[in-house]
């Protein structure tokens, strides 16, 4: 099966459709766990699969370096090698650029940086992001962009803006219709204009998907917020839309209210590493003492393996006692419910209730957080 | 159901039989994950389940001081709390005080030691390894023993025998018929006498199963071997025994030949945790470079959940990038293996065929070791 992606339902912008990629079926919207070095941190593939992820995300940049893409290539690809028998998207590591910035130096050829391994100075072409991800083999695959943080000067997001729509040209050639999804990556700062700008061009290329990027850089959720609302409208409905890197619960409603239908995040992993819970009322802090005897789930009703079949005392004494498992079981529950709120997104969507579901989770998800 | 052991078939003073607890039956001879704090490090209870573990032990002695026995009563015992919905067994922790003998002050009332995590003096008696023992809820409990070292003057081994009978008498008149097996703990060094008088005198208050203590403190495999072959004759054959924290694969194999039913050690997960597998040839060391482009399972032929869907360069990727989920594959497979040894070894008996499935084993098992 090809690259394709149907809309099945809509409620104003919101949209609920299916991705087909040659390796399955995912409904969306859909969050995607990240599995940066080809592992969903302290997860097995099957745990992912069971906590309802659809597509599992890895980055190129970091496979790139360590093991080197031709490893996984050698291995079959991506899916085979890290035992993950679905759809996958690889990240081309524009962003892992911008983010270690002081080492790397960025020119309308590409950007040139040093190994965050061993310091070894590297250069990577757009061509090359695309040569990099054509090894490892993921359904979709992102191009390079030019990435920058927040604040930013108007000058320099026009320069990343222009920079982005000549690599996705570049991309685009080097990809030459090849089996893999290409999607684009739409920059252009807070600056709602060139949002636009760098989106009516990018759909220019008709691209197989379009990416809002150049988020969770540091500008905040109301601005995160502001440039989904810049940029989507400037889309092409048929196409699927991608928030990139984002992010907390109340995010994602508001995203896929605005007709976002994917999303990518550490935020389940990483905070579940950390011993934070996320439950339809709020964080849960599983170290905190006062659950040393409770009894009860992490979240009453959770359907996860998690919460059927250990209490938060028990969780709460694996993380004191430094037990691995207390990172894997709050990871696993923090995924179900990143997967359970996109499932009843999909569902309220396809109802035409999308906006008293996002309502009702809206009014509970704050109470516990502080 | 009550506890109970049954022998089905016998090859020479090799043994194979069922223990029936209330959580469920045990084949035998069986290998016992240590879950020491509750938890089988890196592993769920489900990933344990599938490696074919029936029995999983934890420590009373590291459970009591955190995060207390009442806390693992008051969610309903040891099972409920930390989900392993099966057969388990509590060690009483007298290994632990005598590995932590630095702190520990032994008399024959009891032990006075520090908290290993803060320090607060402590003291146990066999009475309170007992009662700590019925809160937590195992379905096989261990009495207090006094664990020497080796070397060990004869006179000290004289009093741990002396010692350890006297705290098996006082623990079975605490147990005072629970519902729970109490077995008794064999010590005596490596004097072969001492072991025969200590067996003898806990044979006589007739308890529910038998253990080999005082083993794997260093004295090494040819008088580990020894101490069993001293032990072993003088234990009744239709009560479980026990060789406790032993061990490498050959020397399950040596010691179900001499009559032992249950076995347990960290060997197969603090391996695991730190990339070296256990297969049919030898330990293969994952993190070695030579692995980074085998695209072969660890082991052709296992069965396990990690076999069946990683590869060797995969695995050795994970080591290298720092990846927890390496730690969980390789102990998972560690754990089929031993599981997988035990239920050959099991066939093997009922159809009479031990010796020369020990045998075939023995002569593949030290290829690659190095």
């Amino acid at each position: 099966m090809s690259f394709e992606f149907e809309l099945t339902a809509t409620e104003g912008a919101a949209r609920a459709g299916v991705l087909s990629t040659p390796h399955g079926q995912v409904k969306t919207p859909t969050f995607m766990p990240v599995g940066t070095q080809g592992s969903v941190k302290c997860l097995s593939p099957g745990q992912v699969r069971r906590s309802g992820a659809g597509i599992v995300l890895a980055n190129a940049y970091h496979l790139m370096i360590r093991p080197g893409a031709e490893v996984v290539a050698g291995c079959g690809g991506i899916q085979d090698w890290c035992g993950w028998r679905g759809p996958m998207l690889t990240d081309s590591g524009g962003y892992q650029l911008f983010s270690l910035a002081e080492l790397a130096r960025v020119s309308d050829e590409g950007v040139e940086f040093r190994s965050h391994i061993d310091g070894a100075p590297i250069f990577m072409s757009p061509e090359d992001a695309i040569g990099v991800q054509k090894l490892i083999g993921a359904d979709i695959i992102m191009p390079l962009d030019d990435c920058v943080g927040f604040p930013i000067e108007r000058r320099r997001a026009e320069k990343s803006v222009a920079r982005t729509l000549l690599w996705a040209r570049r991309s685009k050639a080097a990809h030459a219709g090849g089996s893999q999804a290409l999607f684009a990556i739409v920059q252009g700062g807070t600056y709602h204009d060139l949002r636009r700008e760098s989106a009516e061009g990018l759909v220019e290329l008709d691209l197989a998907g379009y990416a809002v990027g150049g988020v969770s850089v540091g500008e905040g959720t109301s601005l995160i917020r502001e440039i989904v609302e810049a940029t989507v409208p400037y889309l092409p409905p048929q196409r699927p839309r991608y928030l990139m890197g984002v992010g907390p619960p109340e995010d994602l409603l508001f995203a896929v209210a605005a007709g976002i239908d994917m999303f990518d995040c550490v935020m389940p992993t990483r905070n579940g590493r950390n011993g934070w819970a996320f439950t339809a009322d709020g964080i849960v802090k599983v170290k905190n003492s006062l659950h040393a005897r409770e009894c009860v789930p992490l979240e009453e009703g959770c359907d996860c393996y998690t919460c059927v079949n250990f209490t938060r005392s028990y969780l709460r004494h694996l993380f004191n006692a430094g037990e691995m498992l207390g990172m894997t079981l709050v990871s696993l529950h923090n995924l179900r419910f990143f997967a359970r709120l996109m499932e009843g997104a999909r569902d309220a969507i396809t109802r035409g209730a999308f906006g008293a579901y996002s309502r009702a989770a809206l009014g509970r998800l704050g109470r516990l957080t502080d």
